[in-house]
């Protein structure tokens, strides 16, 4: 895991004070083990129980605070009723997990005073979860899902979210982890808990690869950082939207390319969350004069407006 | 096919003199049986004979004129020898039969002196050159490929691309050419040009589909757009590059993701063509100082070579 050393320790030095993200599965017993070993000290891990598997869920929690207590580093747990939040909120187990998760980690942040966070997520994860968005064609961020060094706002904390691994391949890991002779939780690592992401790992996948006679992966990877990278760059060419409503005509006068991320950007700013570009579209023919369509359906029986020549959500 | 009428009667007038790239096969007939029943007169019907299928490429040109005799529009035809020169050049057949009919169009608009040509690829051409492109990690222009009006210069020509049919699914052509008995060559849409992409169209998206038990073309089909664009808007966003070297110093200044645009930009101007994200980043790889690296490998035994802050090709 040569990444690490390489490409992290100038901005984000051993000194430093970091919350990391550990389920107790293969990938976060990892980075834990590589942070500790590349000499970072003053981390806090942080755990949160989906309460998913039970028993085994607790023996999880209990597993990664032992983890934290042998390194000698902080530890916080927490746990959440992730399938109650999955059918309240209309989620998928995935999503509401994330979500809760993401929850977790900014109180962490809060209460540790630390909003700086490591992820495990592997080049694996990344190849599967740019699938994900594009067959379901509305995936909340586009095709760029996943970025190195990224900030996420989370209720009023913006973390920054660093994925040191996010170069590395599975099987990468599991050569790091055998050679250290880790130890880990084998059904930590969400399995069962991603229908979608498995199929897209154990047979969509290595399907594609054999019927192309290639490895597709290398090039799915390449394409996922780009678009993260342009989104991101497209991101910071924005007006920015302190306002409550937006202007139909300003956001007229934008490109198309423009069009759509400005409102995906109002949305997310007005706590709209999961929208895909579906409904950015469906926002999008607002701004059509001609059209007669005045309103369209959000996600949770919210609703955009168009009215005296802005956009307003109720 | 209430799709041309609606959007492109404005923006390219029935009045207006174009070309139309028509192979004989469904797609096209069926889009030049459109233009003209929406009162298009003034075009060209432009066919290239790839010499692939003996006489029966020859039967589809003749097929190809009988009907531009019928509509009373003007015909054009060449041929090419695409197997000569996919050896020669080293390219897929796919990728030489393109090449070869982008120089016919460019000849034909010079000698028509009409730069806009119509071209028949639908809504699934679109999905499978996103996955073509995916799959393969080398796509020349990123994920979108497509757009429903593009520029692209070829040789000394700039021609606008028109491709009425980008919303409409190959089910539905079939159903238009179905409705109005149109008469096609069965075997002239490049059937067995393009062993990639008959394998993505006939196995991979129906086992995609069914193993995720959902409609995914509609989702990539909407990511390529979108892809597409943002391409497009972020080439707008590029400095010029007029010199035929790259300053290192300005291109390092750049965000990653123009910097990356602006190198394939380059690479284009100089006509390096069929240029894939794996080269851009060996050339982007030049700006690290520490690297030691100052030259890298392009097609066809060209290369990038940095020197006194410049990057050039030799």
């Amino acid at each position: 895991m040569k990444q690490i050393q390489n490409t992290f320790l100038r901005e984000f030095s051993p000194d430093g004070h970091y919350l990391v993200g550990v389920s107790g599965g293969r990938d976060s017993v990892a980075l834990l083990h590589c942070l500790i070993n590349s000499g970072y000290k003053n981390l806090v891990v942080c755990h949160l129980n989906h309460q998913l598997r039970g028993r085994a869920s607790d023996a999880d929690a209990r597993f990664v605070e032992k983890l934290a207590d042998k390194y000698d580093v902080d530890f916080v747990v927490d746990s959440a009723n992730v399938r109650a939040l999955a059918t309240k909120e209309k989620l998928s187990i995935e999503t509401a997990a994330r979500d809760a998760r993401y929850k977790f980690f900014a109180q962490a942040a809060k209460r540790e005073r630390c909003r700086t966070i490591f992820l495990a997520h592997h080049a694996d994860d990344l190849v599967e979860t740019f699938l994900i968005n594009l067959f379901r064609g509305s995936g909340t961020a586009g095709l760029g899902a996943m970025r190195t060094v990224s900030k996420r706002r989370v209720e009023d904390v913006e973390l920054t979210i660093v994925r040191p691994f996010l170069e590395n391949w599975r099987a990468e890991i599991d050569r790091y982890v055998r050679s250290q002779r880790l130890k880990f939780r084998e059904d930590a690592s969400n399995k069962d808990l991603a229908p979608l992401r498995n199929r897209i790992r154990r047979r969509v996948i290595p399907y594609l690869e054999k019927i192309l006679g290639r490895n597709i992966r290398q090039g799915i990877w390449r394409a996922a950082m780009i678009a993260a990278e342009e989104e991101s760059w497209i991101e910071t060419q924005l007006p920015n939207v302190t306002d409550v409503n937006l202007a139909v005509g300003k956001l007229r006068d934008l490109p198309v390319a423009l069009q759509r991320r400005q409102i995906l950007k109002w949305l997310r700013a007005q706590n709209i969350g999961n929208v895909g570009f579906d409904v950015v579209e469906n926002v999008r023919a607002l701004l059509d004069h001609d059209s007669g369509i005045a309103k369209t359906n959000l996600p949770q029986d919210r609703h955009v407006r168009r009215k005296a020549g802005k956009m307003f959500i109720d």
